[in-house]
């Protein structure tokens, strides 16, 4: 039998409690052992959350119960998890946990601390799709040229009510907070931090690589308007939120969250709604993809328990983050932003006059930046004014910045340039 | 050092020991260990084989070296290289096999023999998609609801040309052979039974049901002509070959590979060309979807890889086909075919005269099947034909195979009906 104690008794805590009392005959047969929650952790007792679980409010009745095998730690947050974690490891427990953000910044911290016992954490990235387990052992005879995930719920909702309706994403945001698709502070998932967080994991099983959310390039998708959906239907794309992590020369890599246009066809560009799909390029496997839901009780509770099972079964079987030790001569290092390489499309309003699209394309050619297509559309509001939508060829993301200073700076330019990356 | 031997050095076995050189940096830092192959075994150990390896045509030099850990079988067939297996494992080697006809009939005979040695199958079924693990491992705390597959590349590529070009099945089968996508005798692949064989392996670890390729519904493409297609992209479909296993009520499991008409907005539908997917719908997780190639020398390799990788890590982590004991009050048995229950498309040319579309609704009715959706084209070679296609509504299996015997036997019945099933 495998006991274990539940840190946080919320939506997926009770579902992580309630299938493995459902499913236990099919866990049972599976891992030839009986999985059974002894434990929950929650700060108010009193409230009914559905469950049949002894509830405690006092963390060490988990932590330092001897009889319990596996602490659950789904409580939320960074540094009071951590201690959490930590304590448990110490007291000789395997853990399994859900928390992202713990892991964006502890997870080369937590595999030190563990050693030999079993940290999972299938269910802290793209919730029920079991993208931790491919990518560390699936798919772990390749060099992984690049990972593009669609990895927030909220985004994906957000951004395809915005291409299939004519709707604006103040909009679609507050229909999202109805529905509790988003939160009461959206910012961590349409400002692109969660995305961040579950890429940050990915990348250290793919690369190795050590890096921080702080060091990587985060964008939301606050700014995508109407005209830029408009654009992205006339030229065959779609817009997505958009995880990547890509191989670079010279043992680097890109990592970076922010919207994109991505062509129609692309198995990723299908991958709508709350539903989350990773594409994951291999050297040798060449492109595979995982789809499925990121979130949900039930779908977060499938992959924790996944988890459980793996340990019941074997212990841990693969390394933490997958690697057993460091490449020979060194391992990756993160490519600084400035120097992504890729093509971009941009929206700039401008006064109706003549002149201004030779400053543009002209401020545009001084960053060795050209232009792939064009489209003028007039203002709907203001008839002086049009709306210049453009994309260009591949360019150094330091130079479209500048440019973007360059074009802020012009008198005639009514509005803060908007860009967003086009990825092929 | 794990020393791996590989039986059969062909396209696969080619890229599995150049994968292990080329990738080493990679595949050693993930494991911890080197792998190394140490000895091929081919037929005739002149052909340049592009690979640097000891090659003998004496397979005791794999099976009786006390050197070699792990057994790469790669011959093809089902009765010799079960010897092979059984006498590799005898001998206290390890099994890595992509052969989906030995597991198809002896899956449960090697899990026995096998004991606690490890059994890596994972390239067996959709080639470089992790499926396997993924069911195995990933899904594992789910009842899994059903499994739709497609994973025979040829049908794939042959209907993907049928759909987007206006060409029959022969002359885009010629094609593929062309291309190599097809072999000479393509019966294998386009008559549904190297599907099947890969349905039964993932079948034995969603529901451990024991059951034989000669038990199950299979059907291939070869029926389908341009009239379905025209039908099918008339109402909202897509072709496609399926792989399909159904929990039914009572313990019961379907199983079956065939062609189907599949709604175009699903994402299983948007699975092109030689590429394989399959979606699996778990009782919690809900809907995942794998999408990647399903055949190919490195990316069936990859999968090989990803087996000896696990090896190396651990050992056999998880029971082979899932399982560590049977349910508790017995496990799931093969509904019989005739129970299946769907909705069907079917295609009858007639002759064009009066009453004989009441002849037809009327044996239809007589075995309790309604229309769903109905057209009827004028014959384009035959100007006294016409040629009706129609949709079905729910209905069970034996009463259409009932129904087309009637309809086939009408004088104005020029042809045998052909008729597919839908999958909503």
């Amino acid at each position: 039998m495998l006991k274990v104690g539940i840190i946080g008794v919320g939506t997926v805590g009770a579902s992580v409690a309630n299938i493995l009392k459902e499913n236990s005959d099919i866990i049972e047969a599976r891992c030839g052992k009986k999985i059974v929650p002894v434990m929950g952790i929650v700060r108010d007792i009193y409230r009914d959350r559905g469950v049949d679980l002894t509830l405690s409010d006092n963390i060490d009745d988990v932590l330092e119960n001897d009889e319990i095998d596996v602490v659950i730690e789904l409580m939320g947050g960074v540094d009071e998890p951590f201690k959490v974690v930590k304590k448990a490891l110490e007291n000789g427990k395997a853990v399994v946990t859900a928390n992202k953000a713990l892991l964006a910044y502890h997870r080369y911290a937590l595999q030190d601390i563990a050693g030999s016992l079993p940290i999972g954490f299938e269910a802290s990235v793209a919730g029920g799709i079991p993208i931790i387990k491919a990518l560390r052992e699936g798919l772990s005879a390749n060099h992984i040229e690049s990972i593009k995930g669609i990895m927030n719920g909220t985004c994906n909702f957000i951004l395809t009510k915005m291409m299939n309706e004519d709707v604006e994403f103040k909009d679609v945001l507050d229909e999202a907070q109805k529905l509790g698709y988003a939160e009461a502070d959206p910012t961590f998932d349409v400002g692109g931090f969660d995305a961040a967080h579950k890429l940050l994991i990915l990348a250290s099983i793919a690369y190795g690589i050590h890096a921080n959310p702080e060091d990587i390039l985060i964008e939301g998708i606050e700014n995508i308007n109407s005209e830029d959906i408009f654009f992205a239907k006339e030229f065959g794309y779609n817009i997505k939120h958009l995880t990547i992590a890509k191989k670079c020369p010279n043992k680097k890599v890109e990592l970076r969250a922010h919207a994109a246009l991505i062509p129609s066809s692309q198995m990723l560009a299908k991958v709508d709604d709350v539903m989350n799909g990773i594409s994951v390029i291999g050297d040798r496997v060449g492109e595979t993809m995982y789809y499925g839901p990121g979130a949900g009780g039930d779908a977060t509770a499938s992959a924790v328990i996944a988890d459980l099972i793996d340990i019941a079964r074997a212990g841990q079987s693969s390394p933490m983050l997958g690697f057993k030790r460091d490449l020979e001569g060194g391992g990756f290092t993160l490519l600084s932003s400035d120097e992504i390489e890729t093509k971009y499309y941009m929206r700039v309003k401008v006064l109706d006059e003549i002149g201004v699209l030779t400053k543009i394309t002209s401020i545009l050619g001084d960053f060795g930046i050209s232009i792939n297509s064009f489209l003028q559309k007039p203002d709907k509001k203001d008839q002086n004014c049009a709306t210049l939508l453009f994309s260009t060829h591949k360019c150094k993301e330091i130079n479209i910045q500048n440019a973007m200073k360059e074009l802020a700076k012009l008198s005639t330019c009514k509005e803060k340039p908007v860009m967003i990356r086009i990825e092929d």
